[in-house]
């Protein structure tokens, strides 16, 4: 075979890249001008000999999610992604002042206060511990956040975009802490990251000790930078902001620290001007994910696809609703079902042309039922930033297209 | 915050991977030499402003795990992963022609032979039928070819690289051949890629009707070039050469069209001279993943960590030895255990110093038992390519080096 003649897709992605999309966009469409760089896509892949393996794999130049960059924060494509897992590339980001590089050879763990040994870890250290494995979602407690008072979002990225899932290899934290020698008064834990936010949370001990990792893989490869690269705190079903990125530092005490994050932010401004402070388990929420808002779709067939998460542990049931939530049935849900982890839910649906709102309404193991916007609202109020976990409503016009309404 | 003097990851990353590895190592490392593209790392991230979110992430710099790449395939590196995900830029390829550049907008699937209506599909059609999603691993019947006679492989990712973990999304083989209106007498299909082999295969139709996957999403996102973009047939358990990539064709028919991928290849040579034919199935096989081939370790703890799998279903039992087979202990295995999908196992163990040869064995649900080299040679004979799962033995010399033996 002469590899010579071969098409090569590396040279045809390079170029793409540096030429910008528009440029790719004119290469991938043969019919379209061609730039001298940018070979033409063959009228018949099976005639013209393929890329060689690579060392690491890039997806199709013809795939264009991204995520959706605002200031310090970027949100997943949910309305394009398939299953629970999240690519790594395309999970939300949340920090406060940047993403920091860091050398992993040179990142350390210090574990000090109420233990017997404080002690500082390398990663290779950190490595070393027995590890678990698990899937499991983060959301940022200000998923959501824009539906407080209006219909905001445009697309579910945009109204449910800071939710993500994977799977995240780590050493639990009770490992860990029991090799420092864990005083028995210690009760909260400060837990300091190294970013330029120096972000700082307290945690209390009792209820993560045995389920809360010291996380340095996600999706079988390294954590990425975004996700706290090299060490995050994970603590399945909690706030993405008390799961601290590029963790330096565990102090154990007897209070919790009172830091920024938990005092100024991070907490829930209830209708009587009292605030809710350290509400950290992300309650049951579900999001229909397609059709979802800037979507269009046709008459017939059409499969309500969504997911349903709860930091409280599994989810149960998912029903929907297509007139607003006067009817509901129940959606099947798509194993694996797991605690702490987002499940993938599916609904058949015959559309007829009509105008519909669609509607999911997830239950958790608890019994604990996702409240509607009226049902939350009359609880928090409106002037709550954080935890909003409303049943999302869609509504599909007459001539198929899909907006974010409040019912 | 001024922005202006943010160290911007972006321009890093860009410089580094224009100047190639050696320079960006050297940019990684502020003590040696820079060069002018390549800001330094900072000697303390939390005093300088991170990176500004970004559309599409990318892994840190200082990760470098790759693929291993021959001769129309790459190797996954099993020794550097976590958990059972592959990271899809890490999922190992086999392709008998080069990797295909398919634009999706004109890639259509052809279903004719033995049913009511030939049809084509766009992909926009075939994302309209009900979904299903699953975590599944695809293993090449090559992997692990090297071992028949001698002990080849250096690494693990050299012995057990053709196998990887991904979640799947596709429509069922069954729901689409009900649109077409399959007819009773057809028993085989022949499907067909539309890459420069022109990969074709002759599957059984009753075993795969309900299991089998249009498969078009991997890990959340669309599928990758390497595993098929835009379509490829997914059996879950199945040898990898069977789940036909770029798939573009299913004729549906009365037997099996005996084609050059199912006679001169893909088959498996016997000690008597005869070659068993269509033997799809992935029996039960396991590895040691660390300590494996390659890797140096320290007396104290060691995690002995590997993954498990059967194409017959689930795993239920891993046993680890660490003198070479006269002993054996079960191995803790890490939910989710799933069907036909890779399964973590992990096993304490306390190295003094010792020569040690560990080996893991795994049992299905049906209660198969992963052979034995002696066994699976008794029976199998040294002349086959395909199909190899016996137990795989890693030495453990007193220096703490660890290497592929026979024993």
């Amino acid at each position: 075979m002469n590899h010579q003649r071969t098409y090569s897709r590396r040279t045809f992605l390079t170029a793409a890249s540096l030429a910008g999309l528009a440029a790719a966009q004119a290469a991938l469409h043969p019919l379209q001008a061609q730039t001298p760089d940018a070979p033409a896509l063959p009228e018949d892949p099976t005639k013209v000999p393929g890329a060689l393996p690579s060392a690491y794999g890039q997806r199709s130049a013809f795939e264009q999610a991204q995520r959706l960059a605002g200031s310090f924060r970027s949100l997943t494509p949910l309305q394009e992604l398939h299953g629970i897992v999240t690519p790594a590339s395309l999970h939300f980001e949340r920090h406060h002042n940047g993403v920091p590089v860091i050398d992993p050879t040179r990142h350390r763990l210090l574990i000090h206060g109420l233990v017997e040994r404080p002690m500082i870890f390398t990663m290779d250290e950190l490595k070393r511990f027995p590890a678990v494995s698990r899937l499991a979602f983060i959301e940022c407690s200000g998923n959501s956040a824009g539906e407080w008072r209006e219909p905001r979002g445009q697309t579910v990225q945009e109204t449910h975009g800071l939710m993500s899932t994977s799977e995240w290899t780590g050493v639990v934290l009770a490992t860990v802490l029991r090799e420092v020698g864990m005083r028995p008064d210690a009760t909260w834990m400060l837990a300091e990251g190294a970013d330029a936010a120096a972000m700082t949370r307290s945690i209390p001990l009792a209820p993560v000790l045995e389920e809360a990792l010291l996380c340095y893989a996600q999706n079988g490869g390294a954590l990425r930078p975004e996700q706290g690269y090299p060490l995050r705190l994970l603590i399945p079903g909690w706030e993405g902001n008390a799961c601290i990125k590029w963790l330096r530092r565990l102090k154990l005490g007897k209070a919790p620290s009172m830091t920024r994050e938990e005092t100024s932010h991070y907490t829930d401004l209830m209708p009587d001007g009292t605030a809710r402070q350290f509400t950290f388990v992300m309650e049951a929420k579900s999001v229909i994910t397609s059709p979802s808002g800037g979507q269009e779709i046709r008459p017939g067939f059409v499969e309500i696809r969504g997911l349903a998460w709860s930091g409280e542990g599994r989810v149960t049931q998912v029903e929907v609703s297509t007139d607003g939530g006067q009817t509901w049935q129940r959606a099947h849900l798509q194993e694996p079902v797991l605690s702490k982890c987002s499940t993938q839910f599916r609904f058949p649906w015959q559309w007829k042309g009509q105008a519909a709102v669609l509607q999911s309404r997830c239950t958790d193991e608890t019994g604990y039922v996702q409240p509607s916007r009226q049902a939350l609202v009359a609880v928090r109020g409106v002037n709550s930033v954080y935890h909003y976990n409303a049943i999302q409503s869609w509504k599909v016009s007459r001539d198929g297209t899909v907006q974010n309404v409040h019912v």
